[in-house]
């Protein structure tokens, strides 16, 4: 599977993703699925992917070739005037490459070349924007009450997020949050893993953020997945006892 | 959908389920999932179901003629030898109940009647224990290794019975823990709802144990989102920072 998050914050967005990617079990390997293009000065544009790895890799390159060959670049999303047309273009794109595989295959097989998109950045002077694109080329934007994104298997690692996440908190806190938020995550689902790929985008800068990758055994994932344990088995003992004795049974 | 969970703690099965039902979001009541059957001083079974709601009130229904008219307690959940062989009648009940419902029906109906089930109990001397039964009639045990099942919406609610369960835990501890698993869930899933109905059976005690039933806006549940919410929080905050300057990018 694929677990990656888009957060939202006042400050900028903060974009994290996984790199297992598996057919079946006993086929595991370890693949990038979070893509920044910039243009220092104009626009910075990331994109995280879940799904289908031929169809997320064609999309990948087509959005790469259309960008980097001056030639091409009608449509390009280093050329598209706003965030919302970028996600048209990149949505259209991927609706394309799922019906063109569809088209050369029986029906039974159809569902599975489907993928799922977060897309975020800036251009120029506009707000920083993150959309969710799904198969079907359309997509919805993180709004003030829903400020982020998950794509691929957002159950585990959802309860974290809408407990801990304000729009305001620090990047460290994010980070932290997210951290949390995978490791849950990788702790249940074997088809999510480390290393885990980080893009922090600074509101207004424009320019490529920190890019970090935390590997196995990465010190502080570990120093995390460590002392959450620890923290959370303390918030347990700090709930309120119930006392059975003063409330009827069926109250 | 449903959420239920059974914990076999060293001191006893502490069994909690939701009352939702639905059949799409605009259709949805309260029904009761968790059913005790006693035979004080002989043995204590519980009961929790997920699954087709006509499938499960079947199975109660004959789980129930059949341990009440003398006539018919053979075989009977109140009458078989072990835990293990009332988790065969009660598999094997199940899978009658549902092959019964196909055959009646067209193969693309078929799925949308199966059941999942959590028993759990003590007869005599014996050992207390847990089953979880599937579909097909068959089952698994909790052991040392997975002291715990779920069934119906498993997802929002598993890590933090990951990070948080011991077998030697008090009847208090777990109910926290349970009280949070259920509020992740609830948060995050329309089609689990309160109230809450728990049992809790004590070890050796051989009759029923602690009921209780908790009803929207009960003051504990209440109590425990709230307070939860703070203290995880807290336990976000207490988290290490990352020192972004220190570790080489592509570490």
């Amino acid at each position: 599977m694929t677990y990656c998050v888009g957060l939202r914050l006042d400050s900028g967005i903060v974009f994290m993703a996984d790199t297992r990617t598996n057919s079946g079990v006993d086929n595991i390997s370890t693949v990038k699925k979070i893509h920044t293009w910039c243009s220092p000065g104009d626009r910075v544009i990331t994109l995280m992917t879940a799904g289908n790895l031929a169809t997320t890799q064609t999309l990948v390159s087509l959005l790469d070739e259309r960008s980097m060959l001056p030639s091409k670049r009608d449509p390009s999303i280093l050329t598209e005037p706003t965030m919302f047309q970028v996600a048209r273009l990149v949505g259209s794109t991927l609706r394309e490459i799922i019906e063109g595989q569809r088209e050369s295959c029986s029906q039974a097989a159809a569902a599975s070349f489907n993928a799922t998109l977060i897309l975020g950045g800036q251009i120029s002077s506009m707000d920083h924007r993150l959309f969710l694109i799904y198969p079907e080329g359309n997509f919805i934007e993180a709004t003030v009450d829903s400020p982020f994104f998950q794509i691929g298997e957002t159950k585990y690692g959802r309860p974290i997020l809408l407990r801990g996440f304000e729009r305001d908190m620090s990047v460290a806190d994010a980070l932290k949050l997210l951290m949390v938020s995978f490791n849950s995550t990788i702790k249940t689902n074997l088809s999510v893993g480390l290393p885990l790929d980080l893009h922090v985008y600074s509101r207004d800068s424009l320019e490529r953020g920190i890019e970090r990758r935390f590997p196995r055994n990465d010190p502080y994932y570990t120093a995390i997945s460590q002392t959450w344990g620890s923290a959370l088995k303390n918030a347990l003992h700090s709930l309120p006892d119930l006392d059975f004795a003063t409330v009827p049974p069926d109250a």
